[in-house]
Formats: structure tokens, sequence, C-alpha cells
């Protein structure tokens, strides 16, 4: 791997931000707020910001730089695809469990739901994130999307992939916004809870950052299987086609490739034109 | 250019999209809040949503894609990058207007500055804006770097672009969610305020979803100057190395033709460690 130093710290470093992003949202709900419960009180809101920023944020944002880990690039392409399914599955989970317990307090305390512009923009990526999850299951990693579906798909599944985690990243940043106006009195007077959960606020952004840093280099991506139709005949094609296409530079490549096994397989799809089809 | 009437629709899209959101902006304020005036108000603060609409996220997502448009592909790099420099440019004296007037709001009302997550993220967005103009126009726009720098500064140039422009459109959603949380009475009783402004935070973040699908389409580049070096003895290698690299995918081949021809310069310089070197 050219730069593997590089990569490495970045990767720590992600890690270390990631985790400290779980361990702000901890503290917050349990030093500064009521603590964790499931009862309907503010403790069981207390989940929201914890499985969301756990899940949504941290969970996800590994799910979409686990192609790039040089120590699985001997691992085969299929069992890559199921653990980063497998991570954006315990992301859903954790989010709808999230989902349940902030729509629990609000119903339990007469809280109107869905007016803020938190919870629009927030259940709107949410309903996103699982039909990408489902639509990436069925076209990648079940074996019977054929190479011009998955071809047809692929930008718009790294598209989407990386404008749901800023969108989420977005959504919580409104989140922190909302819980320190509506909980925190006085937050224009810098109380320790208002600056912490700020803080929080800004090691989202810079996990984000560096996720976005570390899977748009094209120098880190996994290396293309050395041709799969000649050593893997038995669906090792379909395997080395576009399953580590984690970013837009990677997508040119992979889909030039699939190309080339499209055309070799003379089936006549463009897939310059998938693309803009895929969002017209 | 390959899928002609997909990007025209998107760029349509976008146009229009990006003009509503200015058009809510403005409507807001006039018809919903106090109006404009400059006079340390309410009326004054106003004018920060509608410039931080209207140059940070409309002018400034249009700069990003000004490579794109293919009617300006017979233009000369130096004019496009000019252009795209100008746009920023008036971008940042309209988020520098946009910032004074709620300072001066705040200091007039003795309300404090700099403690919401919505000013943390908003400020550091701010600075880290007016640095990259000014690095990418000493880098980029002046004929003074020479191409090692440029291969070296490009990858961070185009991805502090994206990354600053997505931030903002989050630090636009902190702000609407801050104003209808202060400002509007009722905001869970869907007023048609909260409705409203709302719908201006989602047109950001569907101007922002276009703008980053545009951006990162390989078939929509700019394409690259017949060898430059040839014909263009004059600097015109220099102009036909990077100017059009506004994604993540034209990173890689901008930096691998730098790559040939700071190689063909017998410079002893890699491309691929560029990257990293700039962020470790």
């Amino acid at each position: 791997m050219d730069g593997y130093r590089g990569f490495l710290g970045l990767l720590v470093s992600a890690l270390l931000v990631g985790f400290l992003s779980v361990i702000f949202s901890l503290v917050w709900v349990l030093h500064y707020r009521e603590g964790l419960g499931w009862d309907g009180t503010a403790l069981e809101f207390n989940w929201h910001p914890v499985f969301m920023v756990t899940g949504f944020v941290f969970i996800q944002g590994i799910a979409i730089i686990v192609y790039r880990l040089p120590w699985t690039w001997k691992c085969s392409k299929l069992l890559m695809k199921s653990i980063h399914a497998g991570l954006h599955t315990v992301a859903a989970i954790l989010v709808i469990i999230s989902l349940v317990s902030v729509f629990d307090y609000h119903n339990a305390g007469n809280i109107p739901n869905m007016y803020s512009l938190h919870s629009w923009v927030g259940l709107t990526v949410v309903i996103l994130y699982i039909l990408q999850l489902l639509l990436g299951v069925l076209v990648f990693l079940l074996p019977w999307a054929p190479l011009s579906l998955r071809a047809l798909v692929m930008p718009m599944h790294v598209y989407s992939g990386l404008l749901i985690f800023g969108t989420v990243i977005a959504t919580v940043l409104m989140g922190v916004t909302e819980k320190l106006i509506f909980g925190v009195s006085g937050y224009s007077t810098f109380p320790p809870e208002g600056v912490f959960a700020n803080t929080l606020g800004l090691l989202n952004v810079v996990f984000g950052a560096l996720i976005f840093w570390i899977v748009t280099r094209p120098q880190w991506q996994r290396p293309k299987e050395p041709n799969p139709i000649l050593f893997q005949p038995n669906g090792g094609a379909r395997e080395g086609a576009e399953g580590s296409a984690v970013n837009f530079s990677h997508v040119d490549q992979s889909d030039s490739k699939l190309n080339n096994e499209v055309a070799a397989k003379k089936r006549n799809f463009s897939v310059d034109e998938a693309g803009q089809r895929s969002t017209m």
C-alpha cells in the first residue's frame, strides 16, 4: 500500500475521534443529563443521542472505509461485502432503537413528533439508509443481480452512501443544537454542558472529515482482483467487479472494468449512461 | 459530452432549487420576520440568513461546478479559473457582510457571541473558506507556483472545497433550527413559519446533493487539454494541468497527468505521496 504510515495515522485518528464521540455522548447523558433508562421519560430519550452517535456516525463511518484496511485485502470480496453490509445492519438496528426511544419519549410526554427540521431531515435519511442497505444487499451481496444491473446501481450506491453519511452528521449537529437550546438554561453563558456538547458536535464533524479523506484517496483502494474471469470462474468475475468501489475515483475504474467485462460478454450496455439514467 | 441531457436536467434542477432557496430566505425574513435593515436590530440580523444562503450556499455551489459547463470548454483554463475564483470571492464577501450583521446585532442587543455549536462550526468554516480561497489563488491562479506544489495542493484543494461546502449546508441547517426555536413560539404546533423554514432547510440539502452529484460524475468533467506542453509553450502546460480538477475522480487523472509532466521535467516528486504528506 502506498503511504501505509499515512493511512495508519489517519485510521487511528478516525478510530480515536469516533470512539471519543461515543464516550462524549455517554458522558453527556450520564453526567450532564438524567442518565439512561427505558420508561418513557428523559432517561429513555437519552438513548437517542447515544445510539445515533454510536450507530449512525461511528459504525456507519467504519463500514464505509472497511474495504480500505490493507490487512483485509487477502480476504475474499464476498467476506468483505458481508462485513460491510453487516456493520451497516448493526448501525441500522441501533438507529431504529434510537428512533423508537425518541418517539416513545415524545408520546409519553405528549410532545409533538416530526415538527422540527432535525426530525424531517433525520427521518428522511433513516429511510434512505434502510433502502440503501436493502438495495445494496439485493444487488451486490446476493449472487443473482446481473453485472449490468450492478454497473447501473454502483455509482448511485457510492454517491448515496457518502451523501447519507454527511447528512447524518448534519442531523446530529441539529440534534445537539436542539437539545442544548431546549434543555440547558443559560446556554449562551457558556455552561460546561454547552461547551461539552458543542465539542461532541465538533468531534462528529472531524470524524466525518477523516472518513471522507480516507475513502476518497485512490492510493488506498483495495487492489483489483487479478483477472477474476480467468481465475474464479464460479462467480469470481462478479465478485471482483465492484465490491470495493467505495469512493468516487474508484467508481470510474470499477465502472470501466465492469464495462469491459460487460462488453466482453457482448451485452449492449453503456456504463457511462448508467449514472445518469439512475438519477433522471 | 456524454449524457448531455442528463447533465442539463440536473444543472437546471440545481439552479432552480438554489434560486428557490434564496427566494425562500428572502420571503422568510420579509414576510415572516421583521424585514431587512442595518440598525443593530433584528432587521440587521436578517441579512445573515439571506447572505449565507445566497453566498455561502448558492454562489459557492455554482462556483464548484463551473468547470462542468460544456459551453465553457472552449474558454481558456485561465478564464475558467478566474471565474471559479471570482464566484468564490463574491461568496466570501457576502459571507463576511453576513457575519458582520450577526455580530452587530448581538453586540447591539447584548447577546453573547460564539456560544452555540452553529457559531463554532460556522466561524471555523468561514475561516477555512477564506484560507482555501487565498491558497487557491496563490497556488493555482497566479502563475508562480511550480507544478510540484500544485500537484501537492490539488488533492487537498478539491477535498477541502467539498468538505467546506457540505459543512456550510450543515451549518445552515443548525442556523435554521436555532432561529426557529428561539424566534417562533409554538414551533412544535406546525406554524406556517416553522414549516416554511424547515422547507428552506430541505431545499439547501437538495441543492447540495445535486451539486455533489454533478461534480462527482467523471463523464461530465472538462476534457483534458491536448498536450499543452507542445501547443502552449508559454505556461500552457501549467494551465492544462490542474484547473479543471473539481472532483475526486478527476484528481486521480489530473494527478497522474501532473506526475507525468513533473517526471518529464525530471523533478523527483511522487504525487501519490503528496495527498498524504499534505494531511500528516
